[in-house]
């Protein structure tokens, strides 16, 4: 027999659950249209290779790959990214620069299963291709705090935010490869530091990077610090506009009114990130529940012309869940409609039609109890009223209309119905 | 090197295409919520067991099937019934009946790709379990005439009908097993009837089929004939009834003002059909746009209490191909803002905020290029207004604004500029 729950690590949606999940993806929607972005739908089957390429090791351990049946490997897309700048190899590099486009929709990891982690989940977000101009971090990072002023969160969210060039730049110095420098930070996001600084060949800069991965939480006394080992001890001074461009740019954000961060130790997941990285947290969670960064080498890295590029996903459900109740729900008044003679059929249909055309949810009903019976029950399903048509109603061309709260009952002409509900509703 | 394209028989969505398949997917939900339908999300990728089941031959030979790393013979979905009929038995049987039901989303078949049928396409769809009462088919097919008037295809679509158990009762007679009734009408499905009247046992009942099939648009006079053969010749009166029945539905889908007609020749490719059949053509394509039906025994089938139950689904994409161009666009007026003191960026940020908050879509300027050499390429994209913020209108808390169709410019205090553009546009 088949089981009913839904495959391991998956998860129905419905009520409740699936109204909060909606109020996320209608927040975010709204405030991307309104910041000038275009929808793409992308497949969820991709090449495994898109993915492999530069996903980061986790990534890779984690998809869901197989051959189809002409013995292609394929793979459920774990993220959006790839697949955004593959369309846009495909189809939009001939458009000015630059170029605004969003996504929903699901995707997939092979994770053990826990809280706020699925198996499939939704992510929304937006990727912005052809500017590194600040302004273009500064336009990332407003839009997904207006997403979430949106939905009355931004007094309860931090955002981290690091640029993850400073580390890269003296990886490079060291001489580190991508691959290695993949690695190194997969370490390093892996909380496993010491790992990671033994993968660096000895060298006076080990020290520096340690310290600056120390810094949590960048201060005064840390920033001078930090600053005057770069300038004086190492006079790597490309450094420090790095580290100034990222305080610049927490002075902004912190203008909009949220609390965000710097932490030089903060590392992403994916391994393709080059610049400003940024992760939105909640007091009541202790997973991000959306992030983002720069990855100005993608589009190059896939065969394109160097085409900067910055963007972020939401986490959907991971925000949904720290979302308080709702504040108003549709309060759309229901009505059943009763047909009581088959010659009323049609004659039915039409009020149904009429109805619902005048934004009443309504229903037939088709129970078969008696009508005694089923009043109590429909009340109970939240119906405001129930119409009643009969032989009587059907000749007269009127209904027979039952207020479930009041319980009054009134026989109106059809072409009166409406006017009278919206007087009473 | 990756590919750019989709993977084979996949396909990306963007611009206008994408927006007629937003109208599709708009148009089906206002409808189904106004006939009081509650929407349910189930994963994409399933126990290959879920379809296996009860799919059909075609279904089966065409899913994308795999084993995932637990070893779990997984599919994804390629249509949403065993997934919406799996979720009621493990969530909702508790509930009073009927049950109304959505969904939206993808399902996957490894088709060979043609125009109008890809191996993803986007499903909106219905199931109402839990009534066997004619109303509920009538509801049904009022549901889908509703949507289809929404879009304005109205008066372009045609829908068949059918009542399959006719044929079902007859083979039912003949002894033959679920299984064998399944290849039997796969067969008719393919238009191979010989094929299909060959398995069949010799007997009487063979020539009783074969004129039922015959039959492609019942009128007065197929009908006269076809229920003087089953009263007279064979005596099945039930057939009779299930006949007068289909006739009684067509009549009052016309009534709702489309063009209905009965083919009693025609099955569908889902093996779980029981009663009514449908299907939603249009004169330019040679495909069904929409289908649906009854089918009574598949929640007993997955081990539920027996269950009526009668649903459609409406091919997203199929219906987008035949939809006319988008009456109109939504036409919200554009603004580009051009920051040009670095000091004015927070302010320039917060102009920006207050006219997302008024309804303008309104992005901030990355183009490097000289503003006299941007001022064309703004107006080519679409947009109605440029702001510019300097040192100046930073200090004085204004902003100066250009309208790109009268090429008029003017100074506007920051507090009076939603105003004023109220006013103009």
């Amino acid at each position: 027999m088949v089981s009913y729950e839904p495959v391991r690590g998956m998860k129905d949606y419905y009520g409740e659950e699936l109204y909060k999940i909606k109020a996320v993806e209608n927040a975010f929607i709204k405030t991307v249209k309104l910041a000038g972005y275009q929808e793409v739908e992308t497949p969820i089957l991709e090449e495994f290779e898109l993915f492999a390429l530069k996903g980061g090791e986790e990534l890779r351990n984690t998809m869901y790959v197989f051959k189809d049946k002409a013995e292609r490997e394929v793979a459920l897309r774990p993220e959006f990214t790839p697949s955004i700048v593959r369309f846009y190899l495909n189809s939009l590099q001939h458009l000015p620069k630059p170029i605004r486009l969003y996504y929903i929709g699901t995707v997939y990891r092979y994770d053990e299963p826990q809280f706020g982690r699925y198996r499939e989940f939704r992510q929304a977000g937006i990727e912005l291709l052809g500017s590194s101009n600040i302004l273009s971090d500064i336009e990332i990072l407003q839009i997904i705090t207006e997403i979430y002023r949106e939905l009355n969160l931004i007094d309860k969210i931090r955002i981290k935010i690091n640029n993850i060039s400073l580390v890269r730049k003296i990886l490079t110095k060291l001489n580190l490869d991508d691959r290695s420098q993949e690695h190194f930070l997969h370490l390093v996001d892996k909380n496993k530091i010491n790992d990671a600084l033994s993968m660096l060949p000895s060298s006076e800069y080990t020290e520096l990077i340690r310290s600056i991965l120390e810094v949590r939480k960048l201060d005064d006394l840390s920033y001078s610090k930090i600053k005057e080992e770069i300038e004086e001890k190492y006079k790597l001074n490309d450094l420090v506009q790095d580290l100034n461009q990222i305080i610049t740019i927490r002075n902004i954000i912190t203008e909009f009114g949220v609390e965000a961060y710097i932490d030089l130790g903060f590392v992403r997941g994916l391994a393709y990130y080059t610049g400003l990285i940024f992760e939105v947290l909640h007091p009541s969670v202790s997973f991000s529940i959306a992030g983002g960064g720069r990855y100005d080498n993608l589009v190059e890295l896939y065969g394109g012309s160097p085409t900067p590029a910055i963007g972020f996903a939401i986490g959907v459900e991971r925000t949904a869940l720290v979302l308080d109740n709702l504040a108003k729900k549709e309060n759309q008044p229901k009505i059943g409609v009763f047909v009581l003679s088959d010659n009323a059929i049609s004659y039915a249909i039409k009020i149904i039609d009429m109805l619902r055309q005048n934004n009443y949810i309504t229903t037939i009903n088709l129970k078969s109890a008696s009508v005694t019976k089923l009043i109590p029950s429909y009340a109970e399903e939240g119906y405001s009223f129930l119409i009643f048509i009969g032989k009587k109603e059907f000749e007269e061309k009127s209904v027979t209309l039952k207020n479930l709260r009041t319980k009054e009952q009134v026989t109106i002409k059809e072409d009166r119905l409406v006017e009278y509900l919206k007087q009473i509703i």
